[in-house]
Formats: C-alpha cells, sequence, structure tokens
C-alpha cells in the first residue's frame, strides 16, 4: 500500500518528545488532540512481540488533560459521565464514558481524581474541553477549564515494573491498577498512575515539568537497556487482541455507551444527575438495535480507513468493520466490528470485500486474548 | 528534511474524494477536523504558482460543517460569537471569530445563514459542535445540533470563475463574493457561496448528495482540461502572502481577537448578547499587549512545526513565529508572528534562530500582497 508523508505544522504540534523519537526511529505518525503521535517504529509485528516481552517507552502527550476545578467542578465532570462518581476516591483513576443529552458518546477519558475539587480529564482524540466550557457556561458553574501543560510519558510492558522500580523504588510496585501517586526525580515531582493503553501492564508519567521530564525520557533508556528497552507507541494488533476501545474508530457520538458495550459503566441506578440520564433508561427499556463485538476474519492481511461492510449469504448489510489488523497470534485478521440486531450472536457468519477480494469471517465476544 | 507517513484508520476518515486524489498524485496530507486534508501534490512552489494563474480543485471536506436549527438557533449561534449577526440575510455566508466566556478564540468559521432557524457553522480544525452543544444544553435552548454530511470541493483560482460557467451558467458568475445560492447538478442541488481559502477567487461547492458530487468532481476535470485545471489544496505560500489566517497556527485559545487584527469583525457597540462581550470592552480599555503581525526574514528556506522565538540585541524574547514559508515573490522567508507589545511596529528588527543558523527579519503590516 502506498504511504502518504505528514505534513507539519503548529496546527499539528509536536511534543517535547519529538526531536527525541525521530532520533530513534519514528517512522510513522497519526494526530490526537491537535498533536503528533507516533503510530509506528518500523515493523508493527516486530513492535508487538517486542511489547509483550519487554518493556517500551511511548510519546503520548497526545493524550492531553482538561483540568476543571472550583467549586461546582465535581457536578460538571458528573454531569458530563454516565459512571457513577459520587463514591469516587482522590489518587484514583475512573475510566468514564462522557455523553452528550441523546446518550451519544463524546469521548472516553480516564478521569484523575486530583483533590475534591480538582479533576484531570485524560482524553481521547475529541475536544471535550469546549463541551465543558459549554456546559459550565450555560448551567454558570463556578469552575475553572483550562488545558494544563502535561505530556504523558507510557512506560507499557511486563518488565516497566522492574524498570521503574529502579528508577523510583520499592513503592512504585506497591501502587494498585488505576492508583496514582507522586514521584520525584531530578528536582520535580511527577504524577505517576499505574494505567496505560494496554494489557502488558505498566504506568503513564504525567509529565508537568517539562525539563525534568526529558531527563527522565533518557534515563528510563539508560537504565532500561537491561530490559532490552524500546521506543514505541500504542500498538494496533495488541490493543485490538485486548479489546482496549478506540474513541473515533470503534465508537463515535453516533453510538451509546450500551451499544458499545460499557454496560458497567453506566450507572442508572443512582441519584446522580448527568446528561443522557433518561435517554438511556429508554434505550434500556426498548432495548438495544446493534453492538460492538469481536470478529475473526480469514484473511491475511487488512488496512481500515474506513467503516467497512460486513454482508450475509443474501448481500444483506449486517454490520461494519471499525478496526482491524492482522494477528500473529490467530493467524487470521481479528477486528472490531459493529453487528445490526439480530446479527450481533457469537459465531454468526459473514462475507467481507478486502481490496477486492471476499473473505468469510464470523463474529466472536470481546476482548480475543 | 525527513519526512513521516500518516497512518490511517477511521480515527481519521477519508473523505469521498480520497480515493480520487490518490490516482491524481497526492503526496502529503494533513488531518482536519478528524478527516484527511490533502496537503501537498508534489512542489509546494509549483501549485503555487499554478494556483495563481489557472484553476484547482480542492478536497477541502474537512471543513465540516455544524447545522443548528431551531426556535433558539439564532440566539445560540449569536452567543458564540463577538460579530454582530443581527442583520444577516439568509444566501450569505459571514466570517465569524467565535469566542469563549474570556474571549479567547476557539474557532474562525464561515457562518452560512441557510434560513431564519438554519444556520450552517462551516469550521476551521476545532469541534466547535462540542461548545454549541454545551452550550445548548446549558441554557436549555430549543435547537437541533449536528454534523451534517457535506463535503466541500472548492474551486479556486482566476480561471474558476470561466469553469464554473461553462458547467453551471452565467448565472454562477454574477453570484456576489460571500453569496450562496444553489445549483443543479446531475439529478441534485448543490449548495455553492463564492468563497474560498485562497484570495485567487473561486468558489466552495457543499456537495450533500455524494454520489451527484463525484460526478461533478470528474466533471470539472473533463470541462477544466482546456483551463489547465489541476488537483490542489489549501496553498501554504499563497495562504501566507493573502494574510489567511490558519486557527490553530496562527491563532488559538490563548489569544483574543483583537491581537489577531481581526477588529472589524468585534461588534461591542451592538445590543446583541455573546460571550466574551464584557471581557472585551475590558481589553479595549487596558489596550491589547500583542498583535499578530507579518514578518520579512532574510532566508531562504523554513519548516515550523511549533512556535520559533523571534529576539532582539539583547536576546530577549520580543514574539514568536507561528508560520513562515519561503516566497518566491519575495525571494526571503515570510511569515505570521505574535509580537509582544510595544514590538508590534512595522520594521521592527529582531533574530531568529533557524536550523541553528541565526537570521535577520522584519516585521511588517499584513497582507504582505
Amino acid at each position: 500500500m502506498k504511504t502518504y508523508s505528514i505534513a507539519r505544522s503548529r496546527r499539528i504540534r509536536s511534543t517535547p518528545y519529538t526531536s527525541r523519537i525521530e532520533k530513534q526511529g519514528v517512522t510513522a505518525y497519526t494526530t490526537y488532540n491537535h498533536m503528533l503521535l507516533p503510530a509506528a517504529f518500523g515493523s508493527l509485528e516486530d513492535a508487538y512481540h517486542h511489547l509483550k516481552e519487554n518493556v517500551q517507552v511511548w510519546d503520548v502527550a497526545g493524550e492531553r488533560q482538561v483540568e476543571i476545578s472550583g467549586k461546582d467542578s465535581g457536578k460538571l465532570v458528573q454531569l458530563m459521565t454516565c459512571r457513577d462518581l459520587s463514591k469516587s476516591k482522590v489518587g484514583r483513576c475512573y475510566y468514564c464514558p462522557i455523553i452528550d443529552d441523546k446518550a451519544g458518546l463524546i469521548n472516553d477519558p480516564v478521569i484523575l481524581k486530583l483533590g475534591e475539587e480538582r479533576w484531570w480529564i485524560s482524553i481521547a482524540d475529541s475536544d471535550v474541553i469546549l463541551f465543558a466550557k459549554g456546559l459550565a457556561i450555560g448551567n454558570k458553574f463556578d469552575v475553572k477549564i483550562f488545558e494544563p501543560n502535561v505530556d504523558i510519558l507510557a512506560v507499557q510492558g511486563p518488565k516497566s515494573f522492574k524498570l521503574m522500580e529502579k528508577i523510583f523504588g520499592k513503592k512504585i510496585t506497591e501502587m494498585k491498577f488505576f492508583g496514582f501517586d507522586y514521584f520525584e526525580f531530578s528536582g520535580a515531582n511527577h504524577l505517576i498512575a499505574r494505567s496505560g493503553w494496554s494489557k502488558q501492564g505498566g504506568y503513564e508519567i504525567y509529565v508537568e515539568n517539562t525539563k525534568s521530564g526529558l531527563a527522565l525520557y533518557d534515563k528510563l533508556f539508560e537504565v532500561g537497556k537491561e530490559f532490552n528497552i524500546k521506543p514505541g507507541c500504542p500498538n494496533l494488533i495488541e490493543r485490538i487482541e485486548s479489546a482496549l476501545l478506540s474513541y473515533g474508530n470503534d465508537m463515535d457520538n453516533d453510538d451509546n455507551p450500551l451499544e458499545c458495550g460499557l454496560d458497567k459503566y453506566v450507572n442508572l441506578e443512582t441519584e446522580v444527575n448527568f446528561l443522557g440520564k433518561e435517554k438511556l433508561k429508554e434505550i434500556i427499556k426498548m432495548g438495544i438495535n446493534r453492538k460492538l463485538m469481536g470478529v475473526i476474519i480469514d484473511a491475511k492481511e487488512i488496512s481500515v480507513s474506513k467503516s467497512i461492510d460486513l454482508i450475509d449469504d443474501k448481500n444483506l448489510k449486517i454490520g461494519e468493520l471499525r478496526s482491524g489488523v492482522y494477528s500473529p497470534h490467530f493467524k487470521k485478521v481479528i477486528g472490531i466490528a459493529m453487528l445490526e440486531k439480530p446479527y450481533y450472536e457469537v459465531s454468526q457468519t459473514f462475507k467481507i470485500s478486502i481490496n477486492d477480494s471476499t473473505f468469510e469471517g464470523k463474529v466472536c465476544d470481546l476482548p480475543f486474548i
């Protein structure tokens, strides 16, 4: 497949780590929240195997923060998500679908509770800050909303624990999943969470002090030599196998969280007030009409740049593939697809056209592994 | 300068024209409103000369529409912009800075008044739809807000008038600048405006019927042969020479419209209610502290991927370059820069470092040509 270069400009911001990853061999970018996000360092498959066995450092500065603080900050944050945050604790991360009044997804961030009246919304690719500002202004909420100078470094892979222990000490290995705390390095305190967009384990370092963060970047590679460290980025194969959903790819504003299998983050039996609550109750009453499922396709390669129809024996469209990749584990193409009712059952078969050839596929549960 | 490829996915949507422009030789993309926007067809300079003398068709589907309709639509649209729209007319386009309650820019769209209670906001690169939804929900406005299926084709260049006349007849040449009307082609009515992101003249076709739009795309190239038509895209040289500001490049949420020279779109002496009105009055009272200006630099090349400091003889930062390009017309680098007070005067000199060499530059008025 022919490749095209990415044009550079201030509008698609570089990150503090861009010059480093370019020296380290980044080969492709995507954009994320108006910023460069590395998308490949050579072979996707090599990076997949490396990630599952070693440790990688990812420049994921594109995962921007929306900081909301002030007297009404809790009210505003709760208004935006269908997950009940009334019992949320300072020092914890919460995966939260953000939806509008029609229950359409707007983002699926991790929300960090920094204080009783201070939150970071660590966003997927859409301008949540504009939604928050609009709601705050319209509701006359007493809040401050801005994008702080935070550029996340993710440290991912099974050897990330040993590596981070060498730099930050034993305490960092005792942190629970989706917990966060502050750790000192080179004259600055860094918020570090046990989180990240892979299922191989690891951390996300919320770098506010750029100078210290760059020193930490170099330190990770220096200490990481013995763990076979490499620069990396979110890996399409690993994230699909693990069913880590991607906003904009697998779901968007035309989908609701129930269609996307996010039921456990939809808390309707609570007193808290959030947008789309009545709409979600209606949807549950009527039942959903489609569902995000896994698919396995008897093909050896695929490149998804838009939805691809899934059709049945009668050439009827029964769903659409939204993400897909060749999995070296399954030796087939795997993907994430939105299937229409009643076709979203496991083992449902379909046909799909890839590069003008037709292939057979089957619906399955998520995650794959 | 090394180039990097752009990774493809559903999150960065293709346009209906993507397969055509790839056959026609697009070489680079950027992204715009979560969509692919062509950024080069080979040489930037060749495209610049061609655009100034002939006619080009641009795939600018990334310029998405936010449709706002309903009883309170006028109130919501006015709330978002500091330009007085109380005398706006159906069938006209309006360039409108969108600002928040702190007078920070959120976008600088062209707003089309489709009916007394129906508007399209033709946006630059930020999710204005989320701001509009937040404001509408918070204010309990009676409006419908969605992104319609509109994929703009721009026809730009001095020969665009002759070309469009051949396809749509004499009437289209009589349309005034920033007017729009409906024109039939291949079974569909297309909204066509006399507008576009160049100063070389031309039209924007708001394609809603994709099938007819694709037929029109092919027709433009067929009829356009005699006018030396080529596929193209917004041209960095032409747009900087003409001082067409780019949101995200030349200005962003940290800037207000008065700093960006958009004074004539700031209407404070009216009764209409919009966000940031009091803040803008305050700013006018205190005076602005910096201003967007043109700069000319004694250099032969530049690539701007983030702000570059402008310094004075004492190594004091007096401003920052935000966009820049080598201009074959001036035989120098020209650019758009934010200059601090009191350095934003014409003929102010500065130094700038480009690829580790230092160059001399001078502040000038916009536009260049």
